[in-house]
């Protein structure tokens, strides 16, 4: 055991875990935490704009980073990063969300302090946090480190937000610490739980004519690409990824056959995976954004499904069988079928296009060409809405990865996942594409990506408001419109030392020399904005669009 | 009875009771609801950048218009907004919150869709702005009208949040609607309650040599400034405010002797209320923000404490008397005592001070002199921080308002709120006083000021970052830093047809200028930035930052 104080015990296992960045706004409860953070070595504070960014940044940190933290204030601050704490939760993000409460006598007393409801219930915002988090701790100089170990540990084991409270006069008190480092929990398999669902797996693998793997976000979040090529190296089988897995079986794998969304996939992945007569499902979970609305045809009597800690057999449940495991047990058990692989090879990865330099852009080549643009090693950031669909359907080169959030699809999302990104992988290059209307929602965030210094494209679609809705319902409706805004000058106003470059496109032409001039530029942040008409979007939009409006209005399905 | 869609009677409802503008941010869940008041005349959609933007420009709407609305998306946008709702509970502000929910089958079936946390459980955020509202209801096309007209009477009634869920599906179905219009609720008294209050009243008043009158926020909610100020004539006593009601009673009228913040208060009014033998506290509710960190002294055995639908007297607590009774009934009941206000004639009322030109801005002179540039009928809202105390010292001419959120503090709150209380008085100027790191938690919503041609004078404070942060805890901390930015290039952004007017002041002759220009170009956005030093704040914010240091991290109070 060792002294130190709540405070330093918290980041102590926080840097001990990975977090070398806390997002956050100060606010009066946790001013000496922050005191704490800036004498802490190896952990930065970022403060941004406000606490909904802070949420979003620290979920695109963790995207990356395999784990984030952020620091709110009670209530006003808290509740503001609600949504990104909802957002995280939803989608299997790791997040630490500390937030600074009045001191304990304060609470104890109910008295009508600021950022209180004044009705003597300081529980209301700790309520809500406890819909969205898997661990929630109020900190006392006693349960200090106890308590701070299990919410960690369950955020790490869980891929999801835990919340902890940390009073006022708490922060500073001195504890008794444990001197180990803290031992992060991984799922774990029954052996004997394993060995039955491998039997039942190989038994259904045995019995197929063909195989094939579709990969989810599950994979990322416990970082098992690595397994799950082995199995379908293993395997022979055809690879295809679910778009909130984008990128993370490697797309300039042979064995790729292209994203997987229902009735909206390439005719080729969807063949792959639809009549493949076994179909292996890893971390896999099917949403109305990631199926073009429910429209994928599978079923569960030939699949093999992976989650975290248990697994599936043709609808047989296997509990305490943990996705590794399941991945590694199956790769030594069967034998490679190297046929299927053969098929494989007129898959179309879609470069090749080339910019007419006249032709005003539209979305049908517009998203081809960036493509053109991507190396190996980037990293795309997708705004829900024209950018996702459209982002995920340019082939990635090797390295890449791709972060969006079509479950969660919260707007806004993206322009504060972008800073949380870079500050995880500085190392890489970041491209945002992101539309206008999402833009607005969480714009200031580009002022702190400017003042940390970072350098990504930013490539922002001006087509006049919400086009995904526009694809819903009132394609020409006032209440899809946004104010006009000057982009230029808004990248102007974030930046005073005159660090970003800001060009703005219309024509093919001139987004290819905006793209050449990013390239030659990765010293300096590029914003590119890039005017397209309101209701073109990509044929995936359109259709997708018809879909929500049937599942909403009951109008009719494409 | 009348045949009418679910959406139409909703807003048939909301028109009745008061509500011309509703605040948002399109969804695909509510999207035939915003055709729906497309369609309506007599309300008209306002879009926000984002949704806290909107919930907070609900509020100021709501504080000048007597109620307000918004109607976000389900999950991701109503999370957004949530800060907004819990700072118009906490601040007693009335607000109809819609929220578009998926359609009753996608929530019957559990459907992993958009927006949704993907565990089956659509009950999260519902559960979550349950903390924050006196009704929720769930539409369905059986129960529409009796719950909406339940929860619009309570939202009334109660001055507090509501929260109205509608399913997408449901919006645009038919109902049988009752075609009376909506009788709303006023807090009514028990007749022998009433009595026995003012009895006791009367014994309490006939046995004090002085009397004094304690206004506070409720008054204003309520609508009861003319009983109040009917009383106070009636028994000619001294009349102080809280900073949370500001304005409510005329600062103009010649009992008014100043705000009262205990402590902090002008030694006049606090003389004139601490030492009255009777007080009379109309709607006041004592939060550490207006009483200088609890440093109120006052001794209950004196006191007359009127609460919406309750009063106490001495200690005595009368429930079932309504304040308006209650404030109609004492002043019927006692004969006045001229004698006091002929103390009050000594009154500074702040006014005369006259700019220096070639002096640098400074805190201690500059809120007086903003001060000679308001006019009656002004709104003047002040943002939590140096502007809130700033401008709650600042006398204010004859029928003007005054907004802030002292209790809830949510910085960043006033720059949408401005929007709101603009569209509920179009024909009144208002003057928004901000600090430069609350402005950036929502400056995008200038751009919506600025779209629909409104023309508020807006004082921003340059001052580096949180200087009320930094009169708590680290003064020179990096984390009460902010970025800098160029402000003038921000409105050059969010104005693309050049209709504001930015002036940047660093003296008080650069001042006085920018004033006059802003009083000569009504017809204008006027954007005045003023610099001043980041440890510069009136005496009042750094008295209160020290109480609040000693309130959080025990640090010795003043």
């Amino acid at each position: 055991m060792a002294e130190c104080t709540v405070g330093d015990y918290l980041l102590q296992r926080l840097r001990e875990i990975g977090v070398r960045h806390v997002f956050g706004v100060p606010g009066d409860y946790q001013l000496e935490f922050l005191d704490q953070i800036e004498a802490t070595d190896g952990i930065e504070w970022v403060g941004n704009c406000n606490e909904l960014n802070a949420a979003y940044a620290a979920d695109g940190y963790a995207r990356l980073n395999g784990i984030g933290a952020l620091v709110t204030t009670f209530s006003v601050g808290e509740l503001s990063a609600l949504n990104g704490i909802g957002g995280a939760y939803a989608e299997s993000v790791p997040l630490v969300s500390i937030v600074g409460t009045p001191a304990t006598f304060v609470v104890r007393d109910r008295q009508t302090v600021h950022h209180s409801t004044g009705d003597g219930d300081f529980s209301h915002a700790a309520k809500c946090a406890s819909e969205y988090t898997v661990a929630q701790a109020l900190l006392s100089r006693d349960n200090a480190a106890p308590e701070i170990d299990r919410a960690l540990s369950l955020c790490w084991l869980l891929k999801r937000p835990v919340y902890i409270m940390l009073p006022a006069d708490v922060a500073g008190q001195p504890i008794d610490a444990p001197a180990q480092p803290l031992e992060l929990p991984e799922p774990t398999s029954d052996p004997v739980k394993l060995a039955k669902f491998v039997h039942q797996a190989r038994d259904l693998l045995g019995a197929s004519g063909s195989v094939a793997v579709l990969v989810g976000h599950e994979v990322d979040r416990y970082r098992l690409s690595s397994p799950v090529i082995g199995l379908a190296e293993a395997l022979g089988a055809p690879v295809a990824c679910l778009s909130s897995a984008k990128g993370v079986f490697p797309e300039s794998h042979e064995l790729f056959v292209g994203g997987y969304a229902g009735a909206l996939s390439d005719p080729y992945a969807r063949t792959a995976i639809e009549d493949a007569e076994c179909l292996i499902t890893v971390g896999c979970e099917f949403t109305d954004s990631t199926t073009g609305g429910f429209t994928q045809h599978i079923d569960p009597q030939r699949v093999i499904e992976l989650h975290p800690a248990a697994a599936t057999v043709a609808g047989t449940c296997h509990s305490h069988v943990a996705m590794r495991d399941a991945l590694e047990a199956l790769a030594g058990a069967i034998r490679p079928t190297a046929a299927v692989t053969q098929s494989l090879m007129g898959h179309d990865s879609g470069y090749g296009v080339r910019a007419d330099p006249a032709e005003r852009l539209v979305q049908e080549r517009f998203w081809p060409l960036l493509g053109t643009f991507l190396e190996p090693g980037d990293v795309v950031i997708a705004e829900q809405g024209t950018s996702y669909f459209g982002g995920a359907a340019i082939p990635l080169p090797r390295d890449c990865s791709f972060i969006g959030q079509p479950l969660w699809g919260s707007i806004g999302y993206t322009l504060p996942a972008l800073l949380g990104s870079m500050l995880a992988a500085p190392d890489r290059r970041h491209v945002l594409l992101i539309g206008d209307g999402s833009f607005q929602l969480t714009a200031q965030e580009l002022a702190t990506v400017l003042r940390l210094g970072l350098n990504p494209v930013i490539v922002l679609i001006n087509n006049d408001g919400y086009t995904v809705e526009r694809c819903i319902l009132g394609p020409e409706a006032a209440y899809n419109g946004i104010a006009p805004w000057r982009y230029d000058k808004l990248v102007e106003a974030f930046d005073p030392a005159d660090r970003a470059i800001s060009v703005k496109v219309r024509t093919e032409g001139e987004l290819a020399a905006a793209l050449d001039a990013a390239a030659a530029n990765r010293d300096r942040l590029v914003f590119v904005e890039a005017v397209m008409d309101r209701l073109d979007a990509p044929e995936s939009v359109v259709r997708i669009g018809k879909a929500f409006a049937a599942a909403d209005y009951h109008h009719a399905p494409v």
